[in-house]
């Protein structure tokens, strides 16, 4: 089965139509058909056989049947929460491995020090799409609207969390073994500064808020880097 | 320090001079003069503080005030062979952001799936130079010409030898479990395939090879995202 001819369709059992833009790429991008088998993704856990029951231009409608849920490979919960880079490109490509590596959540902050003040949403919408449809992921990670960090630090977050940073002057513990020596792991928030690195009150506003500070490793890691990093070892620990 | 001011110098304290490439860019893009600080990173471990001597519109002169010996943050020696992908983009933030997290030498693979058969050696060595000095390494990993497969099975490699595959029926252990428990580890070397992975005979001839074979995990990801996957899990096993 070939990665087109998998859609991502959010309400799929409880509806016997593709959404308008994935109804358009399989009617007239892959020239579906009456009968033709497809995949459905409803992005909470389960995937679909079913089949085409009738197309024209603009619609195209299945028939499930059967009913493919799927395991989660991690346990717990993965939410990134970083500052995008001025270069849209190095966020988008984050994005894109995040998702086929796994994770939950992006959150992204407007900071202190952030070159970039605003994000399209819909395009991160749909290069995380597009990723899950790759990767085969049935869950779709959550994608939050760009909001300031002042704004995050009021959001009721549980479970363990972290910002990565770079002043010396502040201990850190190592992301990577602080992870391995957690007891149980339930959800992991982990932020990643702009270019220029959270400012040293935000680390502080952080810190009273209960965030853990951490370093991912000597090297000197550039912010979408740094990001991927994160969920590559955090994943790494919570998979099953 | 800004990031501008570190030359790559590959015999830098037998010179007094930067390499053309460098001069012009301190001297025509930074109008760096007589007298200013820069950085030389000689790729072999060691970074000099030196200062300008003279200067012209394509020459550059130095003399060499500190020598400043680093340590590999590291242990062992790691090496990715991997079949670039079709859109050599792909290949080339891949190379990018193992430079950043830290490795020893990459080789490129023509194999039977490959839809890839050259890649452009001296773009690739641009890029990882780039991105020695965004991320201060002072090691430079090696790049090697694109060669066969059966050709990189020729080569005499010690160490532990890894081959990334998808085949359901073929055994493959974790490769991050597999590392774990290595009582020792000099050098790895982990293959990736292309984009419609390596054929059955490629894993069969590398298992005779004496390559293990490994998974990355349950995910489906893509060759530039399974070959970043490995230098991060390899290097956070490795790390001092």
């Amino acid at each position: 089965m070939k990665e087109e001819r998998y859609f991502y369709v959010p309400e799929a059992s409880d509806s016997n139509e593709l959404p308008v833009d994935e109804a358009i790429h399989a009617v007239r991008v892959l020239r579906l058909k009456e009968s033709d088998e497809i995949f459905l993704m409803d992005g909470k856990g389960s995937f679909y056989k079913a089949f085409i029951t009738l197309t024209n231009s603009k619609h195209c409608y299945y028939k499930i049947e059967q009913s493919l849920p799927q395991t989660k490979s991690w346990t717990g919960y993965l939410h990134l929460a970083i500052a995008p880079t001025k270069d849209i490109s190095r966020v988008e490509w984050l994005v894109e491995k995040a998702t086929e590596i796994g994770f939950d959540e992006i959150s992204f902050l407007n900071c202190h020090y952030s070159e970039r003040k605003t994000i399209r949403k819909d395009r991160i919408e749909r290069i995380v799409i597009s990723a899950m449809k790759q990767s085969r992921k049935p869950w779709k990670p959550i994608v939050n609207d760009m909001v300031t960090f002042d704004n995050f630090m009021r959001r009721e977050i549980v479970g363990s969390k972290f910002i990565c940073h770079c002043y010396d002057e502040i201990e850190k513990a190592d992301f990577f073994n602080y992870l391995k020596h957690l007891n149980s792991i339930n959800e992991i928030t982990v932020l990643v500064g702009p270019e220029g690195d959270f400012s040293i009150d935000e680390v502080r506003q952080a810190m009273n808020n209960n965030y853990q500070c951490v370093t991912l490793g000597t090297s000197r890691l550039r912010t979408e880097t740094a990001g991927l990093t994160a969920i590559i070892v955090a994943n790494l620990i919570c998979r099953k």
